[in-house]
Order: C-alpha cells, then structure tokens, then sequence
C-alpha cells in the first residue's frame, strides 16, 4: 500500500504542494512521524511539533506555509477534518481477513451468495440466507435463515444477523453487534405496579397480588438502511408487529441499545453506550451524545441534538439542543446548573432577610 | 402456521365475533393489514386506520363494534396487550434453527444431552454439562464444564454459559449474552485511596504510595431461575463464595450488568442498560427503567419502581417509586425539579426583597 | 485441589492458628460452610453466623478469639479484604478448559504460538498473530492477524482480539469483549449541527443542508497493558492515527466502553458500564463508579476518584473526587443535593418576606 505524496492528493482531489513524489507509508502525529510518513497537523499548534518528528511531508490546514515548516510537501485542505476521510480510507490496511470462502464456514446450501463474497473461517450461514455481491461476512459471524445482507457490506468478527434480518448495503457491523434479538416486551395479566406509578406519578404503589410476566413474540424483524455502522456489542431488537428501523446514512456506536418499533431517520450519529427504547421515532440528522437515553414512545425532531449523558423523557421538538436528566433545552439547564451552584448563598441571604424583617417588625 | 380466526380465539381463550373460518396468516398494523393478516387495533383511536388497509379481521377492545368498522371477525378481549402475549405466541415463527444436533457441534463426550435437545452449528459443549429435555443450543453457543441448562431452554446464537451455572427450565437467553464472567473485584495491600473517598465524603483523596490491584477470584457461579429472559449481550458475573442469583420468572433486557454476589428476587422486570453493582439484593416484582444504576451492597424491596436513568444510591423500602440522580421519591423529585426551573426568578425575587429592606432600613 | 489449613496459610504468608492439617476444600460463607470449608468472617458481626454452619476452621480478623468460636483453626489476617484474593486464588477451580490445543481450533500456520499455549474448541488465530508462552486462547476466540497476546494472558470463551492489536502478559478477557473495533469518527464535508452546538451552547440548531457523514478510518490499533482485566462484552477502540492505551495493571469491567484514541494510565479501576469518549486521558490510580461517562478530549488526573453515575464534562484535576451530572466536587455536589431538597421550604420562605415587607411598605 505505498503511495506518494501525488497520488494520495489525486485520490483526496487536493493539490499537491512541494515534490508530489514523495513516498508515503502511512499517516502519524507530527512528533511521531517518520520520513515516509505523512504528518497531520490541522492547526499551526499542531505544526508546532513537525521539528520534534522526522516527516518531510504533513497535512495542514488552508494557506499554511508549508516550506517555514520545513517540509518536502504538502496538502492543505479547506476543511482538515473531511480530508481524514479520504485520507485515512486511502491508507486503511483493512481488517486482515482472507479474501475468499474458507472451508471451515457452515453455509447451508439453500442460501444465496453473491460474486466475490467472503466468508471467514468458523462462520455460519442459514438456508435461505441471501448474501449481496462483494460483502464480507467475518470469522464467526452468524446470518440467519431468510436474512439478507447487502452489497458491500462488512461484518467484522462475530457479529449476529438473525433470522429474517435486511442488511442494507454498505453497511459495516463491528465485532460482536446483534442485530435481530426478540423486544422486551412482557405483560402481565392484569394492571401491574408499574402501570399504576406511570398513571399516577406518586411516590409509592399499591400492594397488589403477584403475578408473572407473560412475553409478547416479536414477529417483525430489523431493516437496516444502506451506509449504516453499527458498534461492536451493539443491539438492535426486532419489532413486534413490524420491523425495527434504522435509516439510511445512519451511524452507531458501541454498546447502543435500539428497543423493539423504534424507527432512526437517516444520517443519525447516536455515540457509545446509546440507548433508545421501544416504539420511539428519531428523525433525521439527529446527534445523540454518549450515553444518552430516551425513554419510550416518543418522538425526537430532525437535527435535534442531545448533549451526552441526557435523559429524554418528553417530546423534542425539531432542531432542538437538549441537556440534562430530565433533558430540557440546552440554555436553560445551563441556567439551572449555575443557579444551583448559587444556591447555598441564596439561602444566607433569605436567612439574613428574615431576620432583618422580623427586627423590622419589631416582633422578635 | 397459517390459522383460522376461531383457531386463534381458542388458543387465546377468547369468543370469537363473525366469521371464525377467516384465514389468519400473521398479524399487522390496521394501516399495513393485507386480507389475511389480523390487524391490531387495541383503541378506538387506532381503529381508524382500519379503513386504510385490507384487513377482513381485527383484535379490537372488549365491546368495540366491529362491523361498523367493516370487518368480517374480530377478537375483543377484555385486555388487549395481554391478549397479545397469546396471539404473538400463536404466530412467531421462531428463530430459524434447524433441529437436530448439527455434526459441526463440538460437544464433550462426557456431556449430557436430555432427549430432544438441539444442538446448532459450531456450538460447544463442555465436559460435564447436563442440557435439559427439549432445549435450544443455538448456533455458535457455548456451555462450558458442569454447567447445567434446564428443560425447555432456548440459547440464541452466540450465548455463552461458563463453567458451573445454572440455568433453570423454559429460560430466553438472547444473542450474545454472557452468564458467569469473573465477578469485578481487586484489592490493594494498604488502603486505597477510593475506600478513604468513600469513608470521608469528601472533594479530594490524599496522596497515597501508588499501589497495584490483586484480583479476588471468583469461587461462586450464578444459579438463573426458571422462566427467567436474558437479554442480548447482557452480562451476569459469578460470585465471590456463593452463587450469584436471578430468581424465577425475572426478565432482563440488553446490556444489563448484574454484578457479583447479586440477589435478585423473582418476576423483576429491568430495562435496557440496567446496571446493578456488586452484593445489593433486589427483592420480587422490582421494575427498574432503562439505564437505571444501582450502587453496591443495597437492597431494594418487593415492588419497588425505579424510574429510567434514575441512579440508586441508598437503600429502597418496598412499594417506593423513585427517580433521579440520587434515586429519591418521584414525587418529592418532581417537587425539586419544578422548584429548580422556577430558581431564576427566585433569585431575583430576593434581589428584590434585599433592596426593599434596605431602603426601608433606610441603610443604604 | 485439596488443602490443609497449613499449606492456605503458607501459600497466604500468614501464620496458623491452631489445627494446621486440617482438610479445606473450598471456602463458604459461614452459616453455609460445611465441615472442611473455610468460612470467611471478616468481623465479629459476620463471626455470629459461625454458629448455624459447620465450618471447623475461618478466615478472621487479626486479633480474633478464633476458640471462643468454636473452631479448631483459624487464619487470622491483619487485612482480611486482602487476604481474599490470595486465598480465592489458591481456591479457584478455573474456567474449565481442557489444556492443549483443540483440533476443532481454526490456526493459520503463519501465526507464531509460544510453548504451553492451549487453544480452545472453534478458536481463530489468524496469519501473523503471535501468541506468549503459557496463553491461554478459549473457546470460540478470535486473534486476528498480526496481534500479539503477552505469556501467561487468559482469553476467555468468544474474545475478540482485532487484527494489529497488542495484549499484554497476563491480561485477563472476560468473555465476549472486543479489543480494535474502529474507532467512532465521522465527519460531514461543511460544518455540521451538532459542531455549531457544541460552539455556540445555545439551545436551538440553525436549518441546514442536509448532509451525510463520511467515515474516518482507524490507522492505529490497541495497546493494552500487561496484568490488564478486560470485562466482559466491554469495548476497546482502535487510535485514529496512534494506538489506543490502556496502562499496565488497568482492571475494567463489563459493558465498559472506551473510545479511540483514548490513553488510561496504569492501575486504574472502571466499574461497570463506564463509557470514556474520544481522546480522553485519564491519569494513574482513577476510579471511575458504575455507569460513569467522560466525554472526549478531556483529562483526568492521577488518582481522581469519580463517584457511579457521575457524567464528567470537564477536566478533573489529580486526586480530585466528583460527582453528579454535570460531576463537580463531592462536598459541594452534596451541598447543591441538600438545598435542592429543601427548596419547596425557600420558596415559601420568600412569599412570606414578600408578603412581610410589602405589608410593611403599606403598599397594599
């Protein structure tokens, strides 16, 4: 995978500066870099640090002058950050799987495999199975009987597709994510406790005869939009009665849990340990910070943001910045933090005044 | 599995309305319903939607008028979300394994395998382990030595059981879920600078000789009741001297925690993300919502409802509903979050008071 | 595994009290232990249990009248808390592997397997791993290529080790966890909501065009320490450029998430279900509670002790102790918890001044 300055800057449709001969190997921090190795420093205190390394070539930013910084070469994008993409995408060295079909995978005869798939040692797929052209199905992974994963597709090791599961196209599964587990879903005969608390809102429930949960099957399945992530470990349950819904462009991290109905509009980026739960609508272009929750039923806006570690339980209206459990807007709770913070004094002050008062009245 | 209204309403132990000779295929939204497929319209309000698909049949409330809707049957339970237990029972198709014991399985001679046991591909069983009548072994699951699954179960793809647990008859245990990891628990030869925290309640830890952490190793295993439902990459670890515990009839979501030493009682209910630290004992029919923590070494009694995102920090008496970061009353919780939106214009309300008194004073 | 009371206090460091031969087989707790197990009673309170079991020797805190209790021996340690994991150590009877390599195991002849290595049922090890003398790689486990796993680590059943990932000696993986996922880094071509957000902390985002996130590819790896526990199903993300860290002596446990790009210094401890975000550097000697969030590009100083639940949003200096959403100090968070309970009482306060000066105004 050697390339040169020149062809990396084809490949980014940047111009190159400097010799555009240059080798590059791979890419590093600007202390850390070696001659062949492209330095990347978006910010002048980034390039700082070039003099510490050995690179001859680096990444900066737009207008940079690149020969005061001693280099051989240059690129300088407009926007530093989008040219990671195609950066690191060219110099990728990919997950180090064998390309073909090792003889160790337990692939039913009655599943469709495409032109140019790879299956990878010890992975199992079901009859019925229907595999896109291209896709690669990792060590250990396991895709159910009737699902079907799209054309170029990754699942890297050990990731679970369950049965009647559609993976979109594109789509990269990291280790470990189940895609396809049963709703939590359970019912009790008659109203239970937890029922009764969410009507009232009181502090405490009535004692009631005790009674046992009885499962409600998930007979819908999962359909996964096409340019989908999801992060290893995460879980994404069937619908009940329909699918479960994540839209195309849409991006999860690790250990996000997405609930049994819910439906993700597309270009989502929910960060780690996310967790959606059931029959909840999220528009599109919605941010959700790590570890965000959101409770049940309801509905959150197009390009609504929600800052990490809020708890959602109302509605969020589009476009809407949220913080806080329970999640309000964003200024407000700021507002609320800083009177918090003022509190203690508060209570000196009306302590003072009470007394001032009561001197006043001349009633003490 | 195709049906008959009158062969769904016996297995549901409901009267039949009109036609029961109607043919039931599956089960869909009143919108979405194609001629065969029963709609689900638990209230008046979803009903409507019936004129927009092709249902003939519908599960509806108990008295709703059914022909006005233009239906040819229906069911009318009395509860409708429990009636769904049933029907969703009826229809699931199930997780698309084949039964049988797959020749890719590795399964240790001195293993013993109940009759009419399924065995998928690529699963493993250990030395010693006894696998009940009747149950699942998925595809790629693992059952390690003397471990014991009971009658009944169904393991899903990539579910792993340790050595020595025990998992009681008829228990769910979704995709990748893990029972009996090492319990979490190191030591340091002097005391550490946590344990001073937590003793002192105070903002900072004093400087301490730098220590390492020695692992306590866990001799106990986890013993799972029956019924219990496990849920997707969900995690139980082993206890220290006993058995960790999860009593009878309990479900858990994905991305549950259940730390070591933990006692749950039976028919507990606890959502997604759950996380339940080290020793603290649970009582029965406890709900806990969804990212809801609980510290170590506390108990929560019988019924108790714990709000989602709430973190339990102190003891909960039975039948007590909480929420918040610390877990208090809901509705004292509720008193204090109202009261911190009003904080603003409380604060001026006092700037106000100062300078009435002031001047009164005629001090300033 | 047969013991005597002699050889457990030898194997401990810590002298014999009485009987030194006579037969533990185990260790319980001390109303359940029977007649050649070890109760463990590090107090005079859980002593009183000694009596309703059968335990004929117990581990007990210096200083202990171990004959007035009915025992003919006694171990007697000045820490009993550390004294446990050398007793639980000489006492655990291990996951239940079968040593040597199992024929089932998928190993590529170029990987490189250190002496006394054993390699479970349906293992992995990919082309150039390299595996350290005495490893152990369990069941189902996958290495992928050029990863290198120290002498002495213990993998167990379903382990992830990512291509180009470093594991150092003596770790221990808990089962499913993931170690060189990809990182979590996407990036739109103009600027996107959530970075305006972020920018501006206002409460709403301006409409914008839509746009779809393009993927940063990871470049670096893992590095993991040596003496390192890993939980289970917890998650370790490759460094966009550089390796991810986490230090020597490091113990996480389960569902634990951490980003790209992250440093964590060397004997630190995260509870359950901790998430650190992106770029995060967390220093030596950081406790971080249960469920504890650190968001990205932050530090975290040696030996800061963050209280379960506490979403951290700033840097924390060294041996700082937080807590709350958003976690500041431990006193002052308590103090802001206190008056927070005791607001409803201030607002009546101040409508009582109010009432007060405006009757003493005579303005009403």
């Amino acid at each position: 995978m050697p390339h040169t300055l020149g062809e990396l800057a084809r490949a980014l449709g940047l111009q190159v500066h400097g010799d555009p001969d240059l080798t590059i190997t791979g890419a590093a921090e600007p202390a850390a870099a070696g001659p062949e190795e492209l330095a990347l420093a978006s910010t002048p205190a980034y390039a700082e640090a070039l003099a510490r390394g050995r690179a001859r070539a680096a990444m900066l930013w737009d207008g940079a002058d690149w020969r005061a910084l001693g280099l051989a070469g240059a690129l300088c994008p407009a926007r530093p950050r989008f040219a990671m993409a195609g950066l690191t995408a060219a110099l990728d060295p990919g997950p180090g799987f064998a390309p073909g079909r090792h003889p160790s995978a337990v692939v039913d005869p009655r599943a469709e495999i495409g032109p140019d798939v790879s299956i990878g040692p010890l992975a199992v797929i079901e009859a019925g199975a229907r595999i896109g052209a291209g896709a690669v199905i990792g060590p250990q992974c396991y895709v159910g009987a009737d699902a079907a994963v799209g054309p170029g597709a990754l699942l890297r090791e050990g990731v679970r597709i369950a049965a009647r599961v559609r993976i979109g196209a594109r789509v990269v599964a990291q280790p470990g994510c189940v895609v396809g587990g049963d709703g939590f879903s359970f019912v009790t005969p008659s109203e239970a406790g937890v029922e009764q608390a969410r009507a009232a809102l009181s502090g405490e429930v009535a004692p009631a005869p005790a009674q046992s949960w009885e499962r409600i099957h998930s007979l819908g399945a999962v359909s996964v939009g096409d340019d989908v992530e999801i992060g290893a470990n995460s879980c994404i349950d069937r619908g009940t009665i329909r699918d479960t819904v994540i839209g195309d462009g849409t991006k999860l991290d690790n250990l996000v849990q997405i609930g049994h109905n819910v439906v993700v509009g597309r270009d989502c980026l929910f960060a780690g340990q996310v967790g959606v739960a059931g029959s909840t609508r999220i528009g599109d272009h919605v941010v959700l910070g790590g570890q965000v929750g959101v409770a049940d039923n309801l509905q959150v806006g197009d390009n609504a943001v929600i800052a990490a570690g809020s708890k959602v339980l109302s509605n969020v209206p589009a476009g809407r910045v949220m913080l806080g459990y329970p999640a309000t807007r964003l200024d407000a709770q700021v507002d609320s933090y800083k009177a918090l913070r003022r509190l203690p004094r508060l209570f000196r002050d009306v302590a003072a005044l009470k007394k001032a008062v009561s001197k006043a009245d001349g009633s003490d």
